[in-house]
C-alpha cells in the first residue's frame, strides 16, 4: 500500500470515529421544522393498506429509503458494509456505497465493498466516487455489480481540509462524459451543503438521473474537519454553511424533472414525510444509519422499520395512501425556508393550497 | 365483563390518571398567543349589562361554554360525571359525555353516564361515540336522552397507541348515514389534533349540524401515549402533530356556516373572547374541567364562574356586549397564525379592519 | 370624611406604594424596540442650535414633555404635588394631576392639588377626572386655574378592580358634553391600555383638544390591580392587555390631526424622539417621575434635563433642528409594530421613504 | 504641549486601552447573519486560480481589505503604526492612519504617523481627519504622502463625549471644497453608526471619491465613552445606535457608482464575501487588527491570509474567480435586514435572483 492510499484510508478511519463520537451536525437546522403537514381528521384510508413501496430508477424499493455513502476501505468497513447489505436485503430498502476510490487505487481493499454484493445479491446498491476520481467511474460499477453510481461533490470538505482537492473546473463536463459512457443510472449528490436550482439545472441538461441534494442541517464535513484540525479555525467558521435541505429540496425539485433524493439531516420518517410532500421522491441517511451499524444489522434493520411506521403514521395522518399521493398533500412553508423561497422566487402558497383528490 | 371490554376500561383510567398528573400538553401554543383584540378605551356599553348566554342548536346556554368529553366508563367515571353534570346544572352549560362504546358493549357500565341525566334533567349534554364505533350512535343517545351526539375522530391517537383502529375508510359515509338516523344534531369533534378546511366543508356536506375543531394547543393524546407506552419513541415524536386551535378555527369557520366550537388548548375566558371573534359560537375545554371535578362540583362551578367573568371583562374592553357583537370585533393576527393562514390564502386583514357598529 | 371616600383615599395610596416598590409594567413591550430612527452621519445641524420647545393648546413649553396625572387626594400627594410643581416650574414642561375627584367629594383634601398652582404660578397645569365623574369637570378645573382639563379612561383598571365602575354607556356623550361646557381645552388620555384609530376619531368628533394614547408597555394597572387583589387570577390574566404605545401612537395619529401626547413606558429621549418621528406632538411619563418626586424636586429636574440631552442627541443624529423637524425625520418600522399596522391597514412605509428637506 | 492637545491625546490613549480591554462592540449584529450566499455544487473554477486582488482608487491591492483609521498621535501609536505598515507592505492591503490632527496641531508627534511611509514606501495609505478639522486636509495628506485622504464623520461620538465638538453646520459644503483643493482621492467614512442612501447621494454630489460605510455592528464609541464617562448613562443608551453595516452597505450602494468600502464589525472573510456581493468594492476592518497590532506585524500578517483564506473559500464555494464575479452572485437577504430594507424601498429579491454567467 503506497503512502498516499495509507493516508486516505486514515483520514476516512478518523472520519468514522468523528461522526460516531461528536456533535458534528449542523447548528442550523434542515428546515423541516418550518415545513407543517396539515393533519387530516378524516384520512378517510386504512393505515394498514398505506404502500410505501416506490419505483426508484427502475427497481422496487420497500420503502422510500436510501442508505447514502458512507466512507469504506479500512478493515472496518467491511464490518460495517456487511451490516449494511444484510439491513438493506431484510427492509428492501436501497444502499448507497462510501467513496470507491480507495479500494480502486489499492485492490486489495476491494472485498470490503464487494461484500455488499455478495450478502445482498439483490438489492438496490449504489457505486460511488468523487468527482476528482470520476475516472474511476466504470471501475466502481463493476466492483459491485451496481445499480446505478453515485458521484459526490464535496467542494466544501475538500476546500476545508488542508489535503483537499479544490480543482473543480470542469466538473460538469466529466459528469457529462461518464453519463454517457456508463450502462447505469447516475446519480449526483452532495454531502451535506446542497443543490441549488441553478446547479440542479445544469446537472440535469447533463443527463443525470437522479440528484441527492445531501443538504445542510445534518452531518457538517466542516464541522468534522474542525474537529479533525489542530486549527480549527476554518472549519469553525464554515459549520453551517449549506443550503438547508428543506430548501434544497424545493429548490432541485422546481428545477428538473428527474428524481429527487432528500437527505442531509432527515432523521425520522415524519421528516421523510414533509421531505416527499415537498417534492422529494425518496430520503436518504447516513449519520444515524452509521450510528446504528456499529452495533449490528438488526439495529439497523429496526431503526428502518421504526422510520416506516413513523412514515406511515404521517401518511395515515394526511390520508395519502401511497408515495405518489403524499407528493400531492398540502403542507404550509413557514419561517427561514419561507423567507428563502420568496426571495428566490418561488411560490410557497401553491404547497399549501393543493388538495389531494379535489378534497 | 369480557377481556376487551376490561382493557379498554384500564386503558381509560390509566389516561384519566395521566392527564391528571402529567404535563400532557401540546409544547406548541394553540395559536391564541398571537390573536390581538384591539382595546376600546371607550366601551360605550355597562358591564352588567353584558350577555353571554347563545342559543345553541336550539337550546340556550348560560355562557358560550361546553365540557367537552371526557373519557367514561369507569367507577371513577360515574363520581366525575355526577360532579360535571352538577356543574352544568349550577351554569347552565353544556355537557359533553367522555365516549359511550364502553357502556354499550358493557351494560353494567351504563350507571356511570346515566347520571348525569338523573342530576341535570334540563341540560344540554351531548352524547359521544368514536367514529369507528357509530353503531352505537342510536344507543348512546337514547343511553342519556342526549340533546345532540359527538361523533369523536381521533386518527391520531389511533395512530400511536399499539391497541388502536385505524381504518378511517367510508369515515365519512358513515357520519353521513349517522346523520340521516339520528333524531338529535350531530357534532363532529376532533380530539387534539383539530379540523382542516376541506374535512370541515365534506362533514358540512354530510349534514352535520356543528363542528368541534378540538385543535392542537391544549391536551395532546400523542403525549398520553408517550407517557403509557413502555416505547414512548413514536409519541414524542407526534407529541405537538395538528393544527393549532386559533387556525382550525379559522379554517373551519371559513369553510362552513354551520356553529363551531373551538376547544383544545382553551384555559380562560380571554381565550374564548379570541376564539369567538375569530368566529367560533362557544368554546370548549376538557383538561382543565376535569382536574377542577376531581375536588368536586364546587370547583367546577367556581372555574366557569371565573372563566364567565374573564370573558365579560374582554367583551367589555372591546365594547361587545352580546356574543353576536363579540364575533363582529376586530382583532389582529400575528406571528405564525398569520403565516399560516396567509398561504392557506385565508385573508387575515379583514378581521383586523372590520369594526363594530361602523365605530 | 365619610367612608367612601376614605376607602379611595387609601386605594390611592396602596396605588402609589405599589407602584414606588413593585414591578408593576408591562411584560409586554411599549413597541418603540421596533423603531429604528435613521442615523444622518450628516446631521448638518448644530446641536447646541437645537430648539425642543413646543407650542402645546397655546402656550409654550421648553420641552415635548408632560407629567402625566399621578394619583392624588392622600396627606402624601401634597408633598409630591409640590415637587412636581417645583420642577415643572424650573423645567418648563407641561404637569398634569392626578384625579381631582377625591378632592371635590371632599374639599379639606384640596390642598394637596391647590399647592401646584401656588408654586407654579405660569406652569402648564392640566386638571384630571375620571370619565365617571365628569359632573366634576368644572370643579377640576376651577381648584387649580387648570390650562386644561384631562378626562381620564381606564376601562380595563376599573374591569379587574372588585370596586370598579364600569358604566361606560354614553361615556361619549358625556365627554361631548363637558367640551361645550369648559373654557379650556380637553384632553382624553388612557392610563395605560392605549386608544385605537376608532376611538381617537369618535373623540376628535366630540371636539376634544387633544389625544394622550397612555398605551401599553410602562404601569399596568392589571398588574398594580393583581398585587393589590388577595386573588391576582384576573389581573395577571389581563396583565399585558392594552395597545402598545408606539402603535397606539400610529393609530391616533392616522385618524385626527389634533395634538397627540404619546405616553405609556416612554422612558428615555430616545423614545420621545421614536414617538415624535411616529407623529406625536409631545410625550407623557408618570412611573418614572413619580419615583423620582419621592427623592425631591431635583431629582425630577435633573430626570427631565437628562431627558432633555437624550432627545436633543436624537435630533442631532437625524438632522433635526426643531421639533417639527423630527416630525418629519425617516424612520424604520419592524417586527410585530409592523405586523400590527400592516394588518389595520397603515401604510409602514411611507414613514421610511419620507425624507427631510428633500434631504 | 498646550493642554488641549494633551488631554486629546490622553483621550485617545484611553480609547485604544478600553478597545483592547472591553467589549466595545455593538450588541446589535452588524447584519451579516442575515446574509447567505447560495452554496454551488458545482464551483466549476479552481481555488488556487481565484483572483482577489483589487484595483482600488487606482492602485492595486493583493487583497480587497483595508486597515481603517486607528487613533494616532501617542507614544505607542509610534510602535501601532509601524507594525501595521509592515503588515500592510508584507500583504498588499490598504492602511488607514488615524485621524492625523494631533500631529499637525503638534508637530513633534508627525513621526507617529510618518513612520508607516518610511516602512512601507508603496503601499497604499489613507490619511484620516475629522470633518471638524478639514482645514488641516492639505498637511495630513503631505504628512505621509497619502494616496488618498479619509474624512470622517463622528456625530454619534461627539455627542455623546462631553467634550464632543457637535457643530455640523456646512459639513458638506467644507467637504466638497477639500474635494476640489486636494490633488488625491477624498474617502469619507463613518466611525460604527453607517451612512444611509441619503447622505452617500449628497456625498457622491459634492465629488468624493469613495465611501467607507462603517456601520453599526462593530465597534461602538458609545460603547467606549460609556466606559470612559462617570456618568456612563448616554453612552449607554445609545450603545447599538447606527445603521447596521450590511444595510449601510446595501444603502450606500444602491445611492451611488463610486467605490464602497464596508465596515463595521466586519471580522472575517466570509462577512467580507457577503458584504462584496450585496455591493461593497473593498472591506475594512480596524478593532481586530489593532488588536493584532499588539503583538507585532506578524500577528497581523497572519490575520490577513487568515482573512484572505477564508475569503477564497467563500468564493470558490459560490463559484466566483475574482472579485468582479463576486459581485454578481446570488444571496439571500433575511430577517431584519429584509424588513429594513423592504420598508425603505430596496428590491431584496434581485440579489437572490441573479446569476453568474448565466448558470
Ligand atoms: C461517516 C460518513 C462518511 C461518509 N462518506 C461519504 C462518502 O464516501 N461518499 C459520499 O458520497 N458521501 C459520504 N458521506 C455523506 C453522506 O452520504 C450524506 O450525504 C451526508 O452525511 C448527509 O446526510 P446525514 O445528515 O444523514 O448524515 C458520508 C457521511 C458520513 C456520516
Ligand atoms: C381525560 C380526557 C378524556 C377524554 N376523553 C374523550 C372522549 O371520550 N371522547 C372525546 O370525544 N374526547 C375526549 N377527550 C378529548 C377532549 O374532549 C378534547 O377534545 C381535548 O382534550 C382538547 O381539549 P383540552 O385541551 O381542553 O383538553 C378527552 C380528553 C381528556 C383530557
Ligand atoms: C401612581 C400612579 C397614579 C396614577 N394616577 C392617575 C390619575 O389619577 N389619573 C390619570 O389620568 N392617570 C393616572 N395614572 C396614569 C398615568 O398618567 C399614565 O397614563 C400611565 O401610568 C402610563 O404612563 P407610564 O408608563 O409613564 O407610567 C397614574 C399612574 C401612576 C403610576
Ligand atoms: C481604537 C480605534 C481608534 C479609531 N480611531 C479612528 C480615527 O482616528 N479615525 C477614523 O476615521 N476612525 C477611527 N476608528 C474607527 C474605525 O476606523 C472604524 O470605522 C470602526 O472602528 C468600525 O470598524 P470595526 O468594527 O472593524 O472596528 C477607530 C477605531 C478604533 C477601534
Amino acid at each position: 500500500m503506497e503512502e498516499g492510499v495509507k493516508l486516505t484510508s486514515n483520514r476516512k478511519l478518523e472520519h468514522l470515529i468523528l461522526c460516531l463520537c461528536r456533535d458534528v451536525e449542523h447548528k442550523k437546522k434542515s428546515g423541516f421544522q418550518d415545513i407543517e403537514l396539515i393533519h387530516r381528521a378524516l384520512p378517510e384510508i386504512n393505515k394498514d393498506e398505506i404502500d410505501i413501496s416506490v419505483n426508484f430508477l427502475g427497481k422496487k424499493l420497500e420503502s422510500p429509503f436510501m442508505i447514502t455513502g458512507i466512507t469504506g476501505g479500512h478493515e472496518i468497513s467491511y464490518k460495517i458494509n456487511k451490516e449494511l447489505a444484510k439491513a438493506a436485503k431484510a427492509t428492501g430498502v436501497a444502499l448507497g456505497l462510501g467513496s470507491q476510490r480507495v479500494a480502486i487505487e489499492n485492490p486489495e481493499l476491494e472485498y470490503t465493498y464487494t461484500i455488499v454484493r455478495e450478502v445482498a445479491e439483490d438489492a438496490f446498491i449504489i457505486g460511488n466516487i468523487g468527482v476528482s476520481h470520476v475516472k474511476y467511474a466504470k471501475k466502481a460499477v463493476e466492483m459491485v455489480d451496481a445499480d446505478a453510481l453515485a458521484i459526490h461533490l464535496n467542494p466544501l470538505q475538500e476546500a476545508i481540509q488542508p489535503e483537499g482537492i479544490t480543482h473543480s473546473k470542469k466538473t460538469l463536463e466529466k459528469i457529462g462524459k461518464i453519463v454517457k459512457e456508463l450502462d447505469v443510472p447516475v446519480i449526483v449528490k452532495e454531502t451535506g451543503a446542497g443543490i441549488c436550482y441553478e446547479d440542479a439545472k445544469l446537472l440535469k441538461n447533463k443527463g443525470v438521473a437522479a440528484i441527492d441534494v445531501a443538504g445542510a442541517g445534518g452531518t457538517s464535513w466542516s464541522a468534522v474537519e474542525a474537529y479533525r484540525s489542530k486549527n480549527s479555525h476554518l472549519g469553525k467558521l464554515y459549520w453551517d454553511w449549506g443550503i438547508p435541505t428543506a430548501i434544497s429540496t424545493v429548490e432541485v425539485r422546481e428545477a428538473v424533472d428527474i428524481p429527487v433524493i432528500a437527505s442531509g439531516g432527515i432523521r425520522t420518517g415524519l421528516d421523510a414525510a414533509k421531505a416527499i410532500a415537498l417534492g422529494a421522491d425518496i430520503v436518504g441517511m447516513a449519520l444515524p444509519i452509521m450510528k446504528k451499524a456499529f452495533f449490528g444489522y438488526k439495529e439497523v434493520i429496526s431503526f428502518i422499520e421504526n422510520f416506516n411506521e413513523e412514515l406511515k403514521i404521517a401518511m395515515y395522518l394526511v390520508g395519502a395512501k401511497n408515495i405518489e399521493e403524499l407528493k400531492k398533500c398540502p403542507l404550509v412553508i413557514r419561517g427561514k425556508v419561507r423567507e428563502w423561497l420568496h426571495e428566490r422566487g418561488f411560490d410557497t402558497k401553491k404547497y399549501a393550497r393543493r388538495s389531494l383528490h379535489g378534497r
